[in-house]
Parts: structure tokens; C-alpha cells; sequence
């Protein structure tokens, strides 16, 4: 009896240095340049820590894929640890278009199907390869890269970033479906305005 | 024809800042703190971003387990990106033991089987799930944490590090496997100086 | 007269700023992944920056030892300037059960007595030294360490960390003083189920 | 249309991961060690991202010259982002005495005028040249360092520095214009301590 | 004397810490992660230090605009730093065309003239203002933006990025002026093939 | 018999991951921006870890101390650990005079006697505190600060820095005792230039 209370005192004395392991995200709070302030550590559970990406995204869409992530606004317990999460889903002949992450670099993991994916380099360089199920591609940080389903069956992967909150930017959404006005983004891409406009009409874009 | 010369050398004059996207790791080079030195980009091949983890790895083992790496050394591709990964195999009954990952944090998917994962803090808290296909767990880094088949079949994960080289310490081993003298193993873990030689013993350690 | 309006103006004009020197902790305030929110610098004080380490801990229990922390927690001007700090104290046969900081590297600086100290590799080698008063030992972040006295009068050690906050893991409170499951602690460390649960029993824990 | 609904449907999907491309600051919270909280993206407007360094600094002052700031607390766009910016202007013998950024390395681009700049390193090694509109130079981290107008008419330049909080300390104002009594500041710089007294005199400070 | 004596006893003593203060690139050795090893400190020189940015780039080219680097390969002495510069010249109806810096925030000062700067954001939203003299805009890292001249004048600027290797890809030759095949572009960016293979022709690339 | 072959294979399975815990540095090596080239692992020994301070520095010379560092260039198995070492030694009446580290905050903790320490901030602030043994003061990176002896008997302290190479400047040396033109030292300094030119005679320096 009295090993165990000299050993509680032990276990209080060493564990009271409130030190940070984790900081589940607190979404309610204002953001910092860090991430989220952190939940108390009394109100942390295991299930903060878990996330699923199980069901697929839905493909009925024009580009027949889904991205869907699991980032520090989906998936708090990832705040503060440099990496977040996401889930691709391609059906026969879908597409992530052409897009970047401006905070992180990403690896891919095919679980299902055949993957075309690549990305170019500032150097102008393009690295393309076909994937195949149990295949990891990693697409350096900020770099333009996209991912085509290359068989005939649906594709999914697992893809992974180096930040808690890698960002996303979709070429054609950032130069067609907002209020870019035309004669900038067609100044800025070589692009005939008419071009530019029709592409604005069927990406919901203004200006 | 004027105008692509133009261009052309437009291209050039952008181009030529020498930036650095990526740094394929030149693995017959003293490492850095930041990790290996490039390899030149003349040299890089698209094939450079690309590992295969599709195939199990063996668990015809005593912990009916395995743990296939792609970190740095074996995915040249990854260095100096803050990402690596690996598979995990459980076959039925298979074990992750007890492990750290002292540079890095942990997101596991779970790719087949069920899988019962947990951690344990600083401040001696316990963070156990058993998971399904498609969830995904992270681990904090350099804490305590472990995988066990959950199911009656085979299990498998695809896991990403935040670092190009998480380390992996497994407890068993770091106590046990190695000629850390059973004096002092005892003494620092309150386990018998029999037992821990009947464990050395096991498992190929001296001292 | 003339002299001092213009440079007290100037002091003005250069001072005001408002860069951020330091981040005295407000540890009222939830903590974010970079640390605690800062007090206002017109509330910092001299002592805030200064810290007593110099009554050793109590080491009447089961290990003869203490750790005294000065982490951002009790030593509030550490936050955000990546060190910290502490105390061991070791009785004569004191020891620092195996342990790891999952958040940094530390610098240990012998005061008193005479230390064995050692860390494992995460390719299993070992390292161990016995210092003396006046040494130094640098144990790697995250990697499995112990101290132990190694005379027959009292030894201490100041230790510095590469964080404000950087964890502490003990090993047998992480297997045997809280409510991991007996059968995970045995399946995951190849410990008998009696002996784990008698651990259990000694240190507190249940399961 | 419907292609429009199914890519709006897209839109929103991809987009709402919440990320955090940039964290504009909100003044009025407490600082963390990574820089102000953000205010929401939805009250942040263009000209957040704007400053303005066009006006030159008042120099009717001892030392003819005037240091204007563009850090997070003027310009809160740059939170987080990394950099920071300030003009220097320098009247005729106008003097930026000498000084350090104890957070960030510095680039000084000469907009007009010459601009004799330097510093010593560690090794006490001495860096001097005298610029022209349109030469850089960077002074690194923390060094001591100094501009000073080597022409005859007015010089002026705009510099920008590694993090947005980068902190400034000029020498002469930490030594003689504040409370740190003489008898240290003649200790701790071989100075006389009456002419310590006279230069406090000058420059306001007490003690 | 004796004083002397012990003076630079003292000073050796002090100064052989060999410490890092910069590190001037060696662009002969291959760059590592964290950028190129640096040459022996007593081979440095002043002018290591300084670049010049005074002479405009030609900009008699398509856009009529021209980007000058001064990266750690061109200014070695950025290296290790976390800082690289650049200068942009805008002749009337000049364009920066729309790119990234995958590995850096930006800071822009406009010397002359007057230019529209803008970026977008992972959320979609457009930040665009147009900028005159003595204006600084700052762009968050990795995102899409351009800089076009707004005057009748030449334009001209001085940019500031948070990395010595922020990288540069322009959006136009990332897409037209390489092999990436037309079928992946087109698929990727909505863009029909024909127009695809058309901007393949203007821009040199193939495919 | 088959056990053990089971887990040695398994053994090397799962560390030839080979994974970077530290890197010794190889002084022999080029410097990077990140530290030094790592040695092979296979040659590391217990002994690369630890550094004696227990020697104190000669303290007869002007300042009646000394700074014995424990940097990477003395104590490679810090380099890329981000901490280093040092010992101060003051005598009766001695002096560590003003002195900044441009790349790191520093813990003092001290060992015997008394010592009044202080540093000034940016906003120019001073923070003064005399400390005895066992009293840790922390110092924020990059900021003017000195130490000295406040008792009759010598004094000692041990330091932590957080970098491998954390830098140092005495202002008196950075000042007076090198090359750097008597002119722009007093027109930096605001000291008369018979001063300066009286200083560097004594100091050493020139110019």
C-alpha cells in the first residue's frame, strides 16, 4: 500500500508538466498561423483521433471524381501535427483536374484501379506515371499535378499532406468560376477572351 | 516563328533561377541533418516519385506481422519532402508491438481487416479504436503506440510519417535485443533481472 | 533640450514596432500548436524569465528519484523560445526509469554524483556512458533513455530540452499504470498476462 | 444548367476544407509564438494584402534618417506568411546606427541615393559596402549592422526581412535609454562610467 | 601591453566556437535539402552579400515584361537564409502571366509605374488591387497570381521571397510549353484539344 | 532455435529503415545551411555523445572570465539536434560583457556563487535579475544581454542554447577589436572617434 502511494505521488510529480502531445483542434476558436488552439486535454477522446474516409465520394458530377478531405476542419485531432488527410475517388473516365496545394506536399496510395497521375516542375519538367493499386506517387509541395482514371473500373487512393492544412486550388475554378474579371485572366493565360467568358458561363464564373 | 524564339528565350530567362523543387536523394552521399544530398535534376526520372508497397510483406514471423518501409532509403523521392510511408501486414493474431516513431507523426488507413490501434500520452493517457477499412487513426509523435489484428482474416494499413525519416523504435527490441546490460534493463524497468534475461534470450540479446 | 525631443521621437518612431521579442506564457488561455497566447508585454517582469531549480526533489519513493520540470507550464517565459528545462535528482541507487521525450532532444549537465546514462538507437544500438560532475550528454529526440545514480552519495543533473514543451513518457506508466487493457499490454510487449496485470497492481494501474 | 449545378455541387465540395492559406491578423487578440490569431476569410479584404512605403520617413532628427515599419502590426496580411518589410530613408549624413533584427535575416534593395551598409559577424569579421539603386544586400540573423548615407543627397531603400515579426534593437538606445544602471553598462562595455552618464544624458535614459 | 596579450587570448578564446552565422553557397557541390553547403568562411567576401537589381530586364518579348532572379544561384549568399529577391520589368501592356512560387510567400515593391497584382485563394475568392509607387502587396505562398502593368509607363518592381529557393511556375508553360501529352491537358483543364495543340505550338511544346 | 531466426529476420526487417535518430557531424565536411554531414552510423560511439565542462575556463584576462563552448565544432553529437552547450567561469569582478547569439535563446543555469545577468528587448526594455545556484534565467534570441559576477567568490554557470550553432557577438569585439573604419563605428555608435580609435588600441582592432 505504501509502494502504491509512493508511486502515485511519483506518477503526479512527473506527469504534471502539462507538456502538449497533441492539440485537438478547437473549431470554434479563431485560427492561428500555427492551427487551431487546442481543446482542453480532459475533453480529448480516442474517437478524436479517427476519421473515416471509408465511403466513397460521389462521382456524379462533371468531372466524375470527388475529393474528400480530411483536413484539421474535418478531422481535429491532426491540428498541430503537420499532416492531414484525403480520399480520391474517380470514376470510369473522371478527373482531378490540374491543381495545386500551396502548403504541403502529398502522397498517394491507389487502393482500387489504374491512376494516371503526374505534375510539372518549375523547371518546366513533366513527371507522368500510371499507377496501379498498392502504388505510392508523391507530388512535391505547391507544384501543379492531377490525377485521370486510366482503366475502365472506378479508382479510389488514399493521398496524405505534410500540413495540418495543405490547401487547395483548382486551376480551372481559380481562372473560371469566380469574379476574375475576363481581360485579366486572359491577359494573364494567353487565353481568347471569348474562350475565357464561355468558360466563366460553365464554371459559374462572373466578370 | 519570331514569336517562339521570343518565347523560348522568355522560358529560358524565367526558368534559369535554379530552383529547387525536390531533392531525390543521392543515397551514396554522407546525410545531412535535412537529409541526403540531391541528386541532380538532369538525373530525375519520373519513376523516382514512385514506390510500390502493394505487396504484403512477410508475416511468417513470431509477431505474425510485418512492416514494409518506403522512407527516404528505399524512396529516394521523398527526401527532403517531410513525408514517408510504409504497409503494415497482420495476419490473423499478427502484432505491431509496442513501438515509438521518435521523428514523426503517424496517419494509418486501414486498408484490409480490422485493426485494433492505440497510444498512450505524456500524460499516461490511453487512446485505443479498433478500426475498419477506410478509417483513418493519427498518432501523435514519439508516443507509445501499437497495431493488432482485430478480425479473424488477414489486416493490412498503408501509413504516412511527417518526416522523410520517422525512426522506428520498437520496445521489445530497444529492451531487449540488443546488449543493453540486464543490470541496467532491470533497473530501469522494474522487471526482474530473470526475466529479462529469459527475454534477451528470446530475442537474440547479450549482457 | 532640442536633442532629447528629437531622439525620444525617434525612439518612438523606431520602437513602435511591436515585434515580439518573447511570449510570456498566459497559461489561462488554451494553448495553440506553437504554444501558449502571450501576456502583454507591459505585464512582463524580470522574473518572469528566471526560474529555481536549486532545492532537490523528493526522492523518499519507490525510485529514489525525482524529476523537478520547468517547462512552459511552471516556467512561464520559456513559451516559444524552443528550450526548457529540469531537475533530477537521484538518492544513492535513484533511478530515471527508461523513458522518452516525444517532443525533443535534451542536454544533460552533471551537477552532483556520478550518472550512468545511456539512449537505443532506432537501429537498436546502444549508447551508455557514466558521467561525472561537469559532463555533458545528449540524448537524440524521442529515443528511449534511462539515468541511474551510479555512486553511493546523492547525484543531480540539470537538463535543458530543444522545446518549451517536450513531453515525458515513462515506460511503466505507460504500460502498467493506467487502463490499457492486460491483453494488449501482454500481446503487444510479449509480457506474460500475470506479470502485467502484478505490474498493474504495483504501479496502479487497472485493466 | 445542370452541368452547372452538378459543378457547383463540385465546387463546394472541394473547396470547403476549410484550409488556411493566409492568416491576416487580428490586432486586437493576444499574440501566440506564431503571430496574431487570424480574423475570419470572410471579413478579409484586398487591401489587407496592400501597404504602403511610398511616403518618405520624417529625418529632421539626430540622425537624419528614419526607419518606417511594415510588420504584422502595420500590415497585418503578412501574419504568419514569413516576411516582413520596413523603408529606410537616409538625409544627407543621415545614419541608421547600428543595430540587429534578433528574429530575422534582412534584404535592403536601394531605391535612391548611396548607401554605405555592413556588419561583423560572429567571428568578428567586418562586411562593408558601399550600394547603388538597385543593389541588394542581405545581413544575416541577428548580427550587428549599420546604413549610413554615403552621398550627398538624399537615400532612400526598401527592406524586407525573414519573418514577419523580426524585432529590432538599436545599440545606442539599448545601452544609454533606459534603466540599466550605469555601473552595469560600464561593466559590461569597458565604457567609462561618466561618459555612460553623458550619453544616457543625451539620449533620455536614467539610472 | 599584457593587456593586449590577454585581450586576444581572450578574443580566440571567444571567437573559436566556429560558429554559423551564413553560409555562402558553394553552387559547385550538389544542393541538399536545406540548400547547398556552404563555402569555408574565410573565402567569403563582401560582395558575397550584395546582388544588383538596377539594370531592367528586357523585356522585348511576348509579354513585354521580364522576371530577373536573384536566387540563392544567382546570389549565393541568400543561401541558408530564408530569403531570395527578384526584379520585375513591365513595359507598357507588360504581363507577368499567371503563376506560383511553390516554395515561398512573396513580397512586391513597385518602383515605377503602376501595376494590378493579384492572386487567388484556395477558397476561390480573388484579391486584386492595383498598386502604385512605394505600394508593397504581399502574396500568400504557392497561390496563383499575376502582375500586370496598369500605366502607360514602364513598370517596374522589387520582389522579396521567404526561401532562398522559392521556385517559379508559370502557369502558360506549365501546360503549352512541355511534353505533357494534349489528351492529359485537355482532359485536366477543360480545354479543348485543338486549342490545346494550338498554345503547344505557339509556346514550343510538343505533344 | 527457430524463434530467434523468426525474429532476427524480423529484427532486420524492420530496422533497415534506416532512419536518422542523429547525426554526428563530420567536421571534416563542408558545413550546410542545416548543420554538418552526418558520419556513418556504424562509427558513432557512446563517447561522440558527451562533453566535459567540468573544467573551468581561465579567467585571467581583462574580464576575469571565460566562455568554454560546447558547440557542434566541439561536440559534433549536437550537431542537428538543434541545442548546444556552454560554461561561463567568472572570477571575483568578472564579466561576460554585452554579447548577443544571432541564432538561438539561451538557458543559463547557475553552478555557484551569485551572478546578476539582464538583457534588453526590443521595445527597449531591460530585464535585470541576480541569481544564485541552482536559479535558471532564460534569455530571448538574438537580444543584448551580459553576465556578471555579483559576489566574492567565482561564479559558474552552464548554458543551453537552441541551436547546434547558435552564434556569438561581443559587442566591445564587434565594435573595437577589428577592421571595421573608426569613422563608421563613430558615426554608428554616436561615440566621439578618439574614443573609438582609444578603444581599438586597446582592443586590438584597427582602422
Amino acid at each position: 500500500m505504501l509502494r502504491i502511494i509512493f508511486l502515485l505521488s511519483l506518477l503526479f510529480a512527473l506527469s504534471n508538466a502539462s507538456v502538449q502531445d497533441f492539440c485537438v483542434a478547437n473549431l470554434k476558436r479563431a485560427e492561428t498561423p500555427a492551427g487551431y488552439p487546442c481543446i482542453r486535454p480532459i475533453h480529448v477522446k480516442a474517437k478524436d483521433f479517427v476519421f473515416s474516409l471509408g465511403t466513397p465520394g460521389n462521382t456524379t458530377n462533371i468531372i466524375s471524381a470527388a475529393v474528400t478531405p480530411g483536413f484539421s476542419a474535418q478531422f481535429p485531432g491532426l491540428n498541430g501535427l503537420g499532416l492531414s488527410t484525403a480520399r480520391l475517388d474517380l470514376a470510369p473516365k473522371g478527373v482531378i483536374p490540374m491543381h495545386t496545394h500551396p502548403g504541403a506536399s502529398e502522397v498517394l496510395f491507389v487502393l482500387d484501379g489504374y491512376i494516371t497521375a503526374g505534375f510539372v516542375s518549375s523547371a518546366n519538367s513533366v513527371y507522368v506515371q500510371t499507377l496501379k493499386p498498392g502504388q505510392v506517387m508523391v507530388f512535391p509541395q505547391g507544384l501543379l499535378h492531377f490525377q485521370i482514371n486510366a482503366g475502365k473500373s472506378a479508382a479510389a487512393a488514399f493521398v496524405t499532406f505534410s500540413s495540418a492544412s495543405p490547401g487547395l486550388q483548382i486551376l480551372d475554378f481559380a481562372l473560371f468560376a469566380n469574379s476574375l474579371p475576363t481581360e485579366l485572366v486572359s491577359a494573364t493565360t494567353f487565353l481568347d477572351p471569348a474562350l475565357v467568358k464561355k468558360l466563366k458561363g460553365v464554371l459559374g464564373g462572373t466578370g
